[in-house]
């Protein structure tokens, strides 16, 4: 049986409140499985006692999606940490591995985890798969869809499967593992995964760009063309989070504007760097930019990194946030937050904005200034008027963060009712007495 | 009603064989809906008097997937081949479109279908999805389940769903859409499709090698270090396919060797070529590479093409050909084929091989020279080396071709009985009555 157990009250406290502090939990006991064999004994037993069972991994989530109810057995996975290997390009690891843990062992065979986030300190790569984390890379590497290819799991029987394999081509049946990407711990505990990583750059260069928000549009499509198959990422950034994050004693080495921060991944620096210096040089010829630097050191592109990985923490620290994280049609994305803005102004608000504009992906913010507590009315007013606009443009509610229980109110409309049911269905076969994460995700 | 009908004997006799003239079928009636509430009324009708419905697309598959038994409706997709449209990269089209036509459309637009396959005239984007196609790009641009945002489709009660959305990220709940990858029609009939495409390349240049299959590992692992980001296809042939397909009135640029067709897609053909010159440099020098030709017009690399877009037709002409599909690690590929055939040398046959090199795909062929029918003692021996070989090796038994009825008996070899049931289940929540395509796929 699993020897490592929680239940000191200091150390439960951890696991009774979530990053964005919205939510809280009554963790009593928590798990620390050190084998599948072990997640299977505790899950089998929860079965048979018809107890929940909540899975949890570095706890960075962003939805609430880890937070246990009096008498659910927490799960922390953390001790699941084993890296198994790296061999043609397939990494393979135990879920709790930290996400940073496993860069720094691909670098070392000279291959690249592909996907990336600013918790990747903290947050673990069965995490990353049960809320289908997207990352900054996703444009260059694509998503954890394109790139697992493998995942070994404990459904809500206790049983241990391993859905797909090491082949990055295995066309035999249908493919469940994508199933398990975004289940946010519903339809079983993730505990091994077999990950695509793509040989790593060999030349990493950044730029730094002040871009009005209006011409955002045009600056990408210029990027996309200069820089074709190197433009790894292009992290935006409006001027009010770049305060934000100054306030926070991040300064940024451009001020005063919108920001676009792109990185390039290429095999040849001198190809990289022509390519990149074409591109700037078109952007301030056609008066595009205001200001950019390219970096000179990877100490340079750290700082630029810095201030885009700041955002989430330093508008966080700032007061009570409320989160969206927002799929737009591109020509909506650099706008949105300004719209939605213009709709609040009766509220004593800040509204930051940044994201991953390739992608769509818009990180939309709004924070109660000076009051650290939930508005009920502001969070009504809010919830209405975002959820419809981004309905209305026909996009998504949530781009990567998942459902959990924030966004659990909304999954009937945006899925049929006949989709739903099949969701139903599928956690049925995977979860007959519904014991896993019980309450989040589905409605 | 659908109005458009086939009952005349001479077109039927099209749709009750299948390529590779291992199949026959009972097609006695086709039908050609053009919308999908005509396909959605088709089958409601066949639900309600428990008729069995085959979806057909161009009818390419290899693995007997679309033959339908007496009594079957077969429901021919061509006429539902409208194209939506292509904005913000996102390609929007009915499942009956013809691949080539949607990459005509794509390039219009200065994107690029990411899938190409050599059945590219005839295949249907419908079929390519049910059938999970792999094709010549996927090491670049990644799999269907990469770049399939969305699916229309019609289930099993002739309900109509719309699984996932335009949006590149959309994390609200369960991933449906990944379900209907290679579901070869037996969990809804897909009518619609959005796939993302990337910005089409503006350099696309092309090489021909001569490589011998013992250093085939090395000269790939120099492609991914000088060429990295470029590197958009690896097509490898043995020297026995390009003899085939030399007799067959197709010449190759070099000839009595494997060779290996490279492909980069880039945004500056200055620096691709300059990328590529130093690839086969450096091949030359190490001598790894025994003859190289780099096309210098669009016609050469066509005729590059040509030879290994002619391997499988040549081959399939050549005699009655059994044919492999297989996922190999790396260090196995070149050298599998050479060890089955130690193992089938008391049999009149000519192995020929060729593939996907960069994802592992294997296509090994087996054709009985001189005699076109079936040769049932050498198919039992070929079947039990082959499946046995690939399992101990770790690979997959289908990579991009499917199951159909060809490998429906090793489906309860490759997946355990817990995964098969998980399947059935997912089969009886879209498709509650068995009436789609039975017979395929699942044991």
């Amino acid at each position: 049986m699993v020897e490592s157990v929680v239940d000191d009250e200091d150390q439960l406290a951890g696991y009774r409140c979530d990053w964005t502090k919205h939510y809280s939990g009554a963790a009593e006991q928590v798990l620390l499985p050190s084998s599948v064999d072990q997640v299977s004994e505790v899950i089998r037993y929860c079965h048979d006692h018809s107890l929940a069972v909540v899975a949890v991994g570095g706890r960075t989530g962003l939805v609430g999606g880890t937070m246990a109810e009096p008498g659910q057995v927490l799960l922390d996975m953390s001790k699941l940490n084993h890296i198994q290997g790296l061999h043609e390009g397939v990494l393979d690891c135990q879920a709790g591995c930290i996400l940073q843990e496993l860069q720094d062992y691909a670098a070392k065979h000279n291959r690249l985890v592909p996907v990336d986030l600013g918790s990747k300190g903290t947050c673990q790569i069965g995490g990353n798969l049960a809320t289908n984390a997207g990352g900054v890379y996703y444009a260059m590497y694509g998503s954890l869809m394109a790139n697992v290819l493998g995942v070994q799991l404990v459904d809500g029987r206790g049983e241990t499967h391993q859905f797909g394999s090491r082949s990055r081509k295995d066309n035999t049946g249908y493919k469940l593992h994508p199933l398990m990407l975004g289940s946010e711990g519903t339809l079983g505990v993730i505990t091994n995964v077999l990950l695509a990583c793509p040989p790593a750059p060999q030349s990493v260069q950044s730029v730094l760009l002040a871009v009005d928000r209006e011409v955002l549009d045009k600056v990408l499509q210029r990027a996309l063309s200069a820089l074709g198959e190197i433009l790894a990422a292009a992290e935006w950034m409006d001027a009010a989070v770049v305060e934000v994050v100054r306030q926070s004693g991040i300064d940024s080495p451009i001020h005063g504007s919108s920001l676009l921060l792109i990185e390039t991944h290429g095999s040849n620096a001198e190809h990289d760097r022509n390519k990149l210096e074409g591109y700037l040089e078109s952007l301030f010829q056609e008066e595009l930019v205001l200001e950019g630097i390219m970096a000179e050191s990877t100490r340079q592109q750290q700082a630029f990194w810095k201030v885009r990985e700041s955002c989430n923490p330093a508008v966080g620290a700032s007061g009570y946030t409320y989160k969206y994280d927002l799929s737009l049609p591109l020509h909506d994305f650099g706008v949105f937050g300004l719209q939605m803005a213009e709709q609040l102004q009766e509220f004593d608000i800040q509204v930051t904005n940044w994201g991953h504009v390739l992608d769509g992906n818009l990180h939309f913010n709004v924070t109660t200034t000076g009051v650290y507590e939930k508005d009920s009315r502001l969070l009504e007013r809010l919830e209405h008027l975002v959820i419809d606009a981004v309905l209305a443009r026909g996009g998504s509610i949530s781009a990567e963060h998942g459902i959990g229980q924030t966004k659990r109110p909304y999954m009937t409309r945006v899925h049929s009712k006949a989709d739903i049911e099949l969701m139903q269905g599928i956690k049925r076969l995977f979860d007959p007495k519904g014991i896993l994460n019980p309450g989040k995700l589905l409605p």
